[in-house]
């Protein structure tokens, strides 16, 4: 039975649910920053996952990847699997700006999570759960 | 024509072929290193790659990523796709330790790198050929 590690749901909001995977955002307004997380158990990495399953992740991975670029008229896409600190498997999918306060390092551990406001939160969900949510190209 | 980024050929050494990426270790022995570059050109993002491409990654980075956790009894593994400061596509895959000198952050940054003696890397990169190298789990 799979259920979302306790810190990952606590600093994050669910933006909609991928067959595979869940999709979050992290509540930290300095980047827009999402990450996969495989519904399957006890799953800490990528070469973890079933041969399907990771075909599946690339997949969604790739779709989620292509259309935040295209909304945040993104400069990079950071796209990393961790996991040092929360072992269940998630992936970080990070929109980078070349005038970003961590540019051109990684984002982990530069700047203290800034919160985002409740009706920019809110705003920002709904129009995305409009545009990644209703695609049929990542089923499975 | 593919040419590997000339920052990448300085500061790593060719470990072996697979069917699209090639593998290189980073002349940095204060972690096993290693990165994948498939090798096609003017790609700077996964989702960049062809769909078949995409798929023949996930499953050479879930190879390599498997053997080098193996290999070197990883406690963690981390594979990144980055590119902020070399553009071209490379996936970086290190093996961690929580008795690492970055644990439990990225290591991007955290120390300078440490180059191999020329003994201990051709050992390391013959016996890493041997395993890695002559298996056809990842054959297109």
């Amino acid at each position: 039975m799979f259920e979302l590690d306790l810190r990952l749901r606590k600093d994050s909001f669910e933006v909609c649910r991928f067959p595979l995977s869940r999709v979050l955002m992290m509540n930290d307004a300095t980047y827009p920053w999402f990450v996969l997380v495989p519904q399957r158990e006890g799953i800490t990495e990528i070469h973890g996952l079933t041969d399907g399953d990771q075909l599946q992740l690339i997949r969604e991975s790739c779709y989620l990847s292509k259309k935040l670029a295209t909304i945040f008229c993104a400069d990079k896409m950071n796209v990393a699997a961790l996991g040092n600190v929360v072992s269940q498997l998630h992936i970080h999918h990070i929109v980078r700006y070349n005038s970003d306060p961590a540019w051109p390092g990684p984002v982990w551990g530069v700047l203290p999570a800034m919160p985002y406001d409740e009706d920019e939160k809110e705003r920002l969900l709904d129009s995305l759960r409009t545009v990644i949510g209703r695609d049929i190209e990542v089923t499975a």
